[in-house]
């Protein structure tokens, strides 16, 4: 029995996950959940998981993982070579917090169900870009002096970790809110060491079920 | 050399870090940041901890640790006994699960800089409520069915977990926003619970430098 990863192409949340599979080499099948059409209210979806968030993770012993980071934390314990965390604990706090600047700060604000509600509340479509664009721009900062003082190509040593499966999907959600990736070059960096990765290419949303056509 | 710990008496993320220190039974010596003062905002806090965020932790070797989550992981990696996780990896996400559902899906909405861009976006002061009440009744719902399931007497199994260290301010917090915690009865029970053991009545806001007598 195969892992399996509940994935919608254009969130970053399964996009997180995805990296930390093809990172840990592992084969996965794929199960679309269209977060735009709302097949996460689904009966059939609910009934797996009943937060209705992606992605979910179905293990080999057939058990449902939920919430990215559990699950990222769950594949390094369970497949631990090669390793996303360092071996020592300073250093692996380093790199969750990195982690937690996007999965906390950032993210967490930038979502569609937010989005929506923000629009629910009567604000604009401008608004809700300026507010997206200021915690992107206010976790960015953050981030940038953090790998500023610990990468080295990557955003935490020089190969890729947990914090790394956080950041790249953050840094590609950002080109939605027209911000000029310049201002946090040590960040851009690590974005285009990445790219030229083929495990966060075969991550990238481009590569996946459902993507547009290009 | 102590740990010493940059907290507010009514921040949660710093409160969950508190029970953290307490149910592993360490010293620790606490450095008020008052958020609502804009303590934050210093210099002299912000040369410490670049984001000017709380809670922050100085560990005896005087590194700086931040983000909650990091820091509570960093204290289970080296200071093991009592354990906060579980041993098994399944119960281990099981735990992580619960503890981002509070930190990545309810408490990012509701804290105090997202209050003020929210007003600073014009939503009223009755907007702001509906809009924090929402979040965590959704997420809420979410815990309830994960504790209900996993719980006995704590939020996973029948000892206090990081599941336990995020849920318990949580549920201090909702209180601001008149959510009738009977709607929620394994959690309910669970706060009842965690209110009995000395290590969470130790790290309860009531009882930090700052808080206002009674």
């Amino acid at each position: 029995m195969a892992l399996t990863l509940y994935s919608f192409w254009a969130a970053t949340a399964p996009y997180r996950v995805r990296i930390g599979l093809a990172l840990k080499g592992l084969d996965f099948d794929i199960v679309p959940v269209d977060l735009r059409a709302g097949d996460q209210h689904g009966e059939a979806y609910r009934a797996r998981n009943p937060q209705g968030l992606a992605p979910a993770l179905e293990t080999d012993s057939g058990d449902l993982l939920t919430q990215s980071l559990a699950i990222l934390e769950w594949l390094e314990e369970t497949y631990p070579a090669p390793a996303l965390l360092p071996p020592d604990a300073l250093g692996r706090a380093r790199v969750r917090a990195i982690a937690a600047i996007v999965a906390c700060d950032i993210h967490p604000l930038n979502n569609l169900r937010v989005h929506q509600a923000l629009q629910d509340l009567g604000v604009s479509r401008e608004g809700v870009n300026t507010w997206s664009a200021r915690w992107v721009s206010d976790g960015f900062d953050a981030l940038e002096a953090m790998v500023l003082r610990h990468g080295r190509g990557f955003a935490y040593g020089d190969a890729p970790t947990l914090a790394d499966c956080l950041l790249i999907p953050q840094v590609y959600a950002a080109a939605r809110y027209d911000l000029d990736m310049n201002r946090w070059p040590a960040l851009k960096a690590v974005a285009d060491h990445a790219a030229g990765h083929p495990a966060f290419e075969a991550a990238h949303p481009r590569n996946q079920p459902g993507a547009p056509r290009p």
